[in-house]
């Protein structure tokens, strides 16, 4: 790891291509249309990966990731983003471009869509089961028959089906919790279906997040699953109890700049701006911003107990370390810090780097976020 | 600003330059070097506006800005960051180009810097004075000892004095802490002039955080201050008492993608990889993200009472928003949001634009932040 000088996002290939192929054998033996999420890795190389395991469909946030999977030969895209009403004249040459999915959560969008778009659409209306992020409430009846009335007679919308993601998986701690939402979640999706059933025989119903994805054994009552996460997994995943430790496919290495003895804390170039600020709290009140792990091989080794990253500011991290860790490793050594969240990561460093060195591209170096 | 269809950061180039210029004033009439830093807007085009009031030398966060900035003209160059073992050899060819300043923190650094660099470069030693990120202790006086001995006969190593950042001042609520943390600072500053003043007599004192650079009146004690974030401000220094709302000079726009009558709630175009997830808590224990006001001329109007950003996901920001403030938004239209730590949304945004459209650099648009 000699090409190693500052924080730098690590990639372990096999690891990822171990999670990605675990999740196409289960939807493939539950008949269930994997859709990934690629806002987590956002990545024309790393998503060409996912072609091996026969995905055709994905799944974006945004009409500028649309646009940059559709310039990489992807032909089917979900975007599970409110449709923003100023874009529409992208999403229409888009569209143009590929089989383009869209949600809705008003009847003024499927309206406008309708009225203003030269191409065909397909239409996902977005449901909120109780995460309470976007989505119109699960039995709020008179939204839902006003835009299906509307999509009965629309000219350019191919209304799908029910989209939802129960982010509230995000909030559990045990398996138990992620399948009492994730039932909880399809009853209140399929009461939908069965109401539109007649006219709509064919709607499907699409699930997003990791947790249920991955701890629900059995994933009833639905026809489609969009998570994204599961592709590296993080610290966070693991505090649900979606992944293990080792699971992780991805860490940032981070040279250690200074040692305070007096409170066994490592000083490294690493923080904010490269790992986000994003937190978890541990069942003992403990807020962590990462979790540490040695140089081991080519890679890194196991996760270190009771060693955590304690604070970030801009550049900088302050590790908590146990005397043990502390003694052993000096100022100019590297350490790696396995993310929080490994998709606002990603997203900041803009790449990664494969343990030979080599890069891998990533959207965020490719655009100006801003509008022209 | 029908040019806007995604999230945008607009800059208010006149507030930032009544930002700029009040700080300037304020290091004249005082005889303190005003050396900012420059991590907040890492912009050679903002960069260049601070010439016009004086400024030559400047502060960054990384060897990487150091470089940017170089090349953009920069001569006089301070690293206020940990000396990074392994980036030794870019520190030396910088070090060829510029007059460069380096933090150090313990005697491998400066034993390490004189034995290998070919050039000369300026020290300055860190000190903590109680915000417990990095810097020697202020007064385990055996590390200060031990490396001013090695520098007293250094060979290329010129000791310029001590620095700090006193980062406890962002917990501070009110303009008496401030000062009670800055004179506190101050006076374990001059503890350790004194005792090096005989062999040092021009050893200087260096003194960062835009808190105690704004509301200390007289700054007793020091010969150089390094503020940052006052060329935009925040949220975060609202809350301290730096600054008033008005005095923010840049703002995310926003389309509004839905809206929540159940909860009075907007849902925007917006999210933790536009603004950061770094929040603040206000008097009342709320945890906000971001404050709000709506477009008025050509940037944004006042900021709106009892409204906030009270969520962020990867793409999606949640805007808590009084009833007669969500009766006049409609989906499709712009609302702008005042970021909570204005230096982390910038970098995440790699760029901002004037009211007009036009593009500003920022130095995360032209780098890979691994290494290669």
């Amino acid at each position: 790891m000699d090409f190693i000088s500052k924080p730098t996002l690590i990639l372990d290939k096999n690891k990822c291509l171990v999670n990605i192929s675990k999740m196409a054998q289960k939807a493939e033996s539950q008949k269930i249309e994997l859709r990934p999420h690629f806002k987590t890795h956002q990545s024309l190389e790393i998503g060409n990966w996912f072609r091996d395991f026969g995905v055709n469909k994905i799944t974006v946030s945004s009409l500028s990731m649309a646009s940059y999977f559709i310039n990489g030969g992807w032909q089917n895209i979900s975007i599970a983003f409110p449709f923003n009403f100023r874009e529409i004249f992208f999403l229409d040459e888009l569209a143009g471009k590929a089989e383009l999915h869209q949600t809705v959560l008003s009847l003024d969008s499927v309206v406008k869509l309708d009225k203003q778009l030269k191409n065909r659409i397909y239409i996902w209306v977005e449901v909120d089961t109780g995460a309470m992020r976007s989505g119109i409430r699960y039995d709020d009846y008179n939204k839902f028959d006003e835009i299906l009335e509307f999509l009965k007679k629309a000219e350019k919308l191919n209304f799908q089906g029910f989209l939802t993601h129960a982010g509230h998986t995000y909030r559990a701690r045990f398996k138990e919790e992620v399948n009492f939402i994730y039932n909880d979640t399809v009853e209140k999706l399929n009461n939908l279906r069965t109401r539109y059933n007649a006219y709509f025989p064919e709607l499907k119903i699409s699930v997003g997040d990791t947790p249920s994805c991955i701890l629900v054994d059995k994933l009833h009552g639905i026809e489609e699953m969009r998570p994204g996460n599961f592709v590296f997994f993080d610290v966070m995943q693991t505090v649900i109890g979606s992944c293990t430790d080792e699971e992780i496919a991805l860490a940032l290495a981070c040279p250690v700049v200074a040692k305070d003895s007096s409170r066994n804390i490592l000083v490294v170039y690493g923080g904010g701006v490269h790992l986000s600020k994003e937190s978890v709290i541990l069942y003992d009140g403990t807020e962590i911003f990462g979790r540490i792990a040695l140089p081991s091989g080519k890679t890194w080794g196991k996760k270190l107990e009771n060693c955590y990253v304690s604070s970030l500011s801009q550049e900088h991290g302050l590790v908590t370390v146990t005397k043990e860790v502390f003694n052993v490793i000096s100022e100019g050594e590297l350490i790696f810090i396995l993310p929080v969240h490994s998709c606002l990561t990603a997203d900041l460093m803009q790449g990664y780097r494969l343990p030979n060195g080599s890069a891998i591209d990533h959207m965020s170096a490719k655009i100006f976020k801003s509008s022209k």
